[in-house]
């Protein structure tokens, strides 16, 4: 498999997850400085022109959720979700889907406003919006979510890499991650794992 | 299972998806003009004040994507996505996480620009780019996603009930069907399906 991503965004999430299911991968760096997630040559492979892609041997899939969900489920062996119980696994996807949905997106009304508006002022007044916006996920992310000491509980599953991965944004939204103390305990614990530092190493080297 | 929905929401995917299970169960409706869905008897069931809400016998869903999945995996015997193979899965999944996470996204950039933005000026500029990038998502979903006759090509799934839903919001968004013709034969014959009709007539009846 081929995970093409670009530093600082969702991608690593899916790199984690390859890392903890102890997969054969390759990585492709794409810049997005450079634009290259327009280029000819990457919408041959992701026509949304968004990271992350997963080059398999039976097609490309895109979606982090998907993706996740994927690596799950080809490796089983791994244990990185309940598949043998539809609404534990629900669970996992639920929460996934809320990073993906509801968090991630907010967070890109700081960097992408031109995605949902063309005013200069529209997107100055969307990216002030941000510590609010994302800073309410991660309130309920905080009472009513995380379960401790992972995701689920006691289980590390694909919810785990997802959040630990959007969490690297906190600072950059303007949000005090000390408010959101297991959040913040999360984050460091995951930071510790040998997965997440070669993956981190690999995407920020 | 007790559904919880609003009329001309996303929670029609998980109605059909249920009738086409062959699923027993019943439905609450929440009043969205009454704002019964910040009600703290509905944040007890779901702490984001949206819906769909599923509850079931081992607890609550969120989420279209992963109440969708959980759907097809809780009555296999309805073939509603490849269950046995997890690349397919995870198509079936990149697809509606898509629908998810951009074009419901995009969206609810027209009625819901308060989530993003408090300036009114912002909230209205947009209100205007809503036609765009909607109807982006169907140029990338006619061109590119929709194999026909069904999302996923023969057989029908999960993606099905989700696209029917999400095309519905096609006039008010000021979109033209008729720009896009596979999505639109696509929606003319979910539309004639049993199981769509049923849920239709429940939730605006």
């Amino acid at each position: 498999m081929k995970l093409y991503y670009a530093a600082h965004t969702c991608a690593l999430a899916s790199h984690i997850a390859l890392e903890d299911a102890g997969a054969e991968y390759s990585t492709v760096r794409i810049d997005f400085a450079a634009n290259e997630q327009r280029s000819p040559e990457y919408l041959a492979i992701n026509p949304k022109g968004r990271v992350p892609a997963l080059v398999t041997g039976r097609g490309i899939l895109t979606e982090t959720p998907a993706m996740l969900a994927f690596i799950a489920q080809s490796f089983p062996g791994a244990r990185l979700a309940p598949l043998d119980d539809p609404f534990a696994f629900a669970e996992v996807q639920a929460f996934n889907s809320y990073l993906c949905a509801t968090l991630h997106v907010a967070h890109a009304h700081r960097m992408r406003g031109t995605r949902w508006a063309d005013d200069p002022a529209a997107i100055e007044a969307m990216k002030r919006k941000v510590p609010d916006s994302v800073g309410a996920c991660y309130e309920l992310i905080e009472a009513k979510m995380l379960r401790g000491p992972w995701v689920m509980g006691d289980s590390y599953t694909i919810c785990d890499p997802y959040l630990f991965t959007v969490a690297q944004w906190m600072e950059g939204d303007s949000i005090d991650p000390s408010r959101f103390p297991k959040v913040n305990d999360h984050r460091q614990r995951m930071s510790e794992r040998a997965a997440v530092r070669k993956a981190i190493a690999v995407q920020l080297g």
